[in-house]
């Protein structure tokens, strides 16, 4: 290699170097996190204080997330809407359940995966942590179905389940409740998060993302889609969205936000997985889903060709899930409440 | 010990072991016989000479087996009413699916695990193997209601799992069809045999069922039960059931049984764990299920405390599950069919 040559390399590295040094820069500014490497550090972020989570104790939430006799009819489990087998969603329009009921304000289920990093759950953030949200759908006349009554009736007719409980809890007389029911699944959707390609770089692996996917994400914060779209989760704060008017889907669904009108945010990991999007399930083409977001939330026009480069940055969001063994679920007994499939 | 009492402790060890000895003499008369403890033995028992068994496609089987995106809906998989995590069925009267509906002749979804040593697949015995009875499921209106296109269209729209058939059939031009993605299902589900301590005592282990146990198999055989549920399937072949007249739960549904009026036989394994009974789910009773058994096709009484003998006995036929690994599918693509939910 001639002198020259060699110093326009050296140039070039530099040059690169500075702009991967900025791109940092700019995630950090606009309050981009990864999900932490450290163990412990992740496992003190997605502890719940009232709720901690032991290795028990998220054992037998799996096994209660994937347990559709928690169910009125016995056919769905958590696990039926959010499917951890497709990036932790159903990949439907209207959730649908019980008697294959739509949700009524045709509400797209969200994804389980890294829920735990978001402020609040629900579409109008209307419950504060996992384990108040898992109460919801168990209930919900077009979901689960169920009475508190029934999940508990379900729970204790199955000697397994209660001892599980009362290891969990060291309470040897403990009679698991409703509440301890969704605090158990609660407690296993805390343990759902995906590490990313995302994730080690701004962990500081400087190659793990490519040079086109740095490219959509500067593009992705140039545009002011992490104001909205930041944090650890991507997401997850409540947010002005005009459910109604000029956004081009308002007719789709009867949803409202929360009393101020306020919508969450959904997070944009694994984002590529969870089709389709928004809250009322209208888009299915990512980009096109950018380019809305980018005229109605921001008052920009994205184009083409930069809605591309920012689905592709949302490639290196598609994280690792953790492994799950398919839960063999105790057996039936005479006191276990007959299913009602109406 | 005084010499008495040796003696006598002598004679009561060789009349038990006498028998013991009997009993295992009686299952053979029957019939009955053990799933074989050597895994040589066991493959050439499950595999199928037309659509060999091999890891990649147990592996590509198990996956689609868990995709509800082979379903018009989106909604339902193989594993919504073939749930392994509850003994291998949904735990409901009649198999319920696409749009909530019914089977129409009342049908319950029979067990996968185990169902390879049936002779004949569906209440009807209308499919020859495991292969076939898949192909059905998938497109009958009441359970996945999908197309032979929608499936073959879902499949080729997502490069990992056509690149997995290219791998599992060593081809790398393949184009899977619905025929393949069936055969790949039945190859997994020709892996899903539970091994209990029914078969431990049979392949020689007479410690492997307890006194009460054994008591009850002897009941079994010779009330004559064994000879239907025999074989390896205890259960499995084609016999004359009373669908209609003096079977007390005859109204329940409208199914007439094949041609000849012959219904499929249920296996016995797991059964403790695979309620509700009999090809219309219309008993939940398993000692109820045992004396009608005996009323209609034995055409003898069962007193309760045989059947509670008999169903102690059942009780070592809940076998040991394979470990399945909950698998994390490929994501959709714009390619692949949209879920249609009417």
């Amino acid at each position: 290699m001639n002198k020259a040559l060699l110093s326009l390399s050296m140039v070039a590295a530099i040059s690169l170097s500075a702009s991967a040094g900025e791109l940092m820069d700019m995630a950090k500014k606009a309050g981009l996190k990864p999900i932490p490497q450290d163990e412990a550090t992740l496992m003190k972020m997605i502890d719940n204080p009232k709720n901690p989570v032991t290795a028990k104790k998220v054992e037998l939430g799996k096994k209660l997330y994937f347990d559709p006799r928690l169910s009125k009819s016995g056919l769905i489990s958590c696990n039926t809407c959010h499917n951890l087998a497709t990036g932790g969603v159903d990949g439907v329009g209207p959730a649908t359940g019980h008697m294959w009921r739509h949700n009524p304000h045709h509400l797209n289920s969200p994804t389980v995966y890294n829920a735990v990093f978001a402020d609040k759950q629900f579409w109008d953030g209307r419950s504060p942590d996992l384990e108040d949200q898992a109460q919801g759908p168990m209930q919900a006349s077009p979901e689960m179905a169920a009475t508190k009554k029934h999940v508990e009736e379900v729970v204790n007719s199955m000697p397994e389940y209660v001892k599980e409980f009362q290891a969990a809890y060291d309470n040897p007389k403990m009679k698991p409740t409703f509440k301890d029911v969704a605090d158990v699944i609660g407690d296993f959707e805390r343990t759902l998060v995906t590490p990313s390609r995302y994730d080690d770089y701004l962990n500081g692996n400087e190659n793990a993302m490519s040079k086109e996917e740095k490219e959509g994400m500067k593009i992705f914060i140039q545009k002011g889609c992490a104001a909205c779209h930041t944090g650890v989760a991507l997401g997850g704060g409540m947010q002005p969205f005009p459910v109604a008017g000029k956004y081009k889907y308002a007719n789709v669904g009867d949803f409202k936000g929360d009393k101020n009108g306020m919508v969450k945010t959904p997070t944009l990991r694994n984002i590529l997985e969870t089709r389709p999007y928004f809250h009322n399930g209208a888009v299915w083409d990512i980009k096109e889903a950018i380019q809305i977001m980018g005229e109605t939330q921001l008052g920009t026009k994205i184009s083409d060709e930069e809605a591309s480069k920012i689905a592709t940055f949302f490639g290196a969001l598609t994280g690792k899930k953790p492994k799950v063994e398919y839960p063999m679920l105790p057996a039936s007994t005479d006191k276990t409440p007959k299913p009602d499939l109406n």
